[in-house]
């Protein structure tokens, strides 16, 4: 494993407890003190700072924008993003299957250190602290936030990809629909006839159940696509 | 509306800024300034300070475990439970037509204004004021976290309520699974042959996806159950 003082350095951050930063880095299949508990804390952290950060960015922005920008931010994509600028791989301590099969470079893995060790710094120094390095981490990503126009919605999406792909307009219907008028549910499926896909959302209107199912079909096909290019 | 002081009392906090608590009570249909973008700054500062209070009242759990406690405390029942101890329903501003339909006295209403509230508390006085409101407001019931056991999970729920019905068991079945070894994807569908039930969930194994598919199953159990009560 290369120098944590190399990491700290990177992380501009120096902890007053460092086995928290190895907790932090100790993948389960590295022994019962992995850092599943670190994560878990720095999951819900980084969330809430950068709600915060998003809501003071964006002051004319409603919560549908903020909730995009957000999840823009957080996404697994975007944490592995960082945690390769951090080189956090070099530092991973995991049990030789693990690495055999190259876990240390997983996105999933990454993004879980990412949070793992900004629940570390919360721990070590609290929210202060802790919120310093979410800024620091995130920088510019923050700074330079999109219009939320531009992150368009899902229906978009999916719809853009199907016409990048000469593909047919999905098709979306109503399969259910309950309660009373103020309290009602909907249950949208969504299908693209041409690939033999389909997909169900069930939201309190028939707009949101739509973009949620569009949403589930956008993250089916690119597990689809993940999985064609492994193979 | 009743005095916002008597509000205040019972939320022991005084606002510096007494129109962050206003925006906090006003329901969409009350005007473009309303309570949306409070209660999105809210939701995510009580996940996090649940998730800490989990954490420190709980230092074997794993995280599965912490994460189904903090779910049960920041679930829309207890939020409301909450709210009707605060009597936030008296304080709501709201349009008459959504007074008419009893908006204030709607779960999923009275857990966004006791969101809203807290985010409010945070911008108005900042993050160690603002949890200690959430701890003030939850009091008893983080100090009485059940065993972490004791929260069964979704399959046994299932199984429970169905066999209170004197009804069959559930079916699970995998639908699909793609993706390799270390990255694979499983799609479950939970089907209730005798209510013609069924609902699907995809996750990163077999077992996680059997338990979203009963937790959706749950779910919809209790909105069909909620809409018969209602007519």
């Amino acid at each position: 494993m290369a120098d944590l003082s190399t990491l700290c350095e990177k992380l501009d951050y120096r902890f007053n407890d460092e086995s928290l930063l190895i907790e932090a880095l100790s993948h389960r299949s590295n022994g019962a003190v992995n850092y599943e508990r670190l994560e878990y804390l720095g999951d819900s952290f980084l969330n809430f700072t950068i709600a915060t950060e998003v809501f003071h960015h964006k002051p004319k922005d409603d919560e549908g924008a903020l909730s995009r920008l957000r999840a823009s931010l957080v996404r697994e994509s975007t944490l592995a993003e960082i945690a390769r600028e951090l080189k956090l791989g070099d530092y991973l301590m995991m049990g030789a299957g693990e690495l055999r099969s190259g876990g240390f470079k997983r996105d999933s893995i990454l993004s879980d250190v990412v949070e793992s060790i900004i629940g570390a710094v919360f721990l070590d120094a609290g929210y202060e602290e802790a919120r310093k390095l979410v800024v620091r981490l995130y920088a510019q990503r923050v700074v330079e936030l999109p219009p939320a126009a531009e992150l368009k919605d899902p229906k978009t999406r999916l719809q853009e990809w199907l016409q990048a792909q000469s593909l047919d307009r999905p098709e979306y219907a109503v399969i259910e629909a309950t309660g009373k008028s103020h309290d009602m549910r909907f249950t949208v499926v969504c299908t693209l006839v041409s690939l033999k896909m389909s997909v169900q959302s069930t939201d309190t209107s028939r707009r949101k159940a739509e973009q949620g199912a569009a949403s589930l079909m956008l993250e089916k096909i690119r597990r689809k696509e993940a999985q064609a290019n492994q193979q």
